[in-house]
């Protein structure tokens, strides 16, 4: 049994040469609207732990910017609030897969 | 099939106030040495795909350093790089949980 049901990574890594980066697309501030969305809505519990978490470059910059969940290895990338506010919703509440997001 | 099949996150955030964090561990130190090592080891390969990824705070703070590995989801402390060679060689290299590390 994983300590955390939902470990979600964001990739909040800044390049500064200009070269692409999850950093170019707020992704700390994505990261902090997840997390406090997450609270509010009251969707993490003992049977659904869910921590959300900031992380280095992640290898996946041309795609970026990019979010991962595990222990599924579910892969993301995200352009609005709309789009984490889906990802919240179906996957991390209800386990569903947000198949037009995933990469 | 995960995007790698060992992601391994350092825990490297450090906290001002004096609280029990693992960047008062020499984390950040940690994580370079180890990615270091697996590339200069060559044990990354197509059928063995390693990230070394530092992270922000995994919530497990009283008992870091921590790492954890996904997609299996173990949780490890460390002290040295004598532990941490370990973990190279059982976990990332063969496969094998390093049970006396596991947290």
């Amino acid at each position: 049994m994983s300590y955390f049901d939902k470990h979600v990574f964001f990739c909040t890594n800044q390049r500064e040469d200009g070269s692409a980066c999850c950093g170019n697309f707020a992704a700390q501030k994505s990261r902090d609207y997840v997390k406090h969305k997450v609270k509010e809505l009251g969707i993490a519990s003992e049977q659904n732990r869910i921590r959300i978490n900031s992380a280095g470059c992640m290898d996946r910059c041309d795609e970026g910017p990019v979010i991962v969940v595990y222990p599924e290895g579910i892969w993301y990338t995200y352009v609005d609030e709309d789009d984490l506010d889906e990802i919240i919703e179906e996957h991390l509440k209800n386990g569903r897969i947000v198949e037009r997001l995933k990469i």
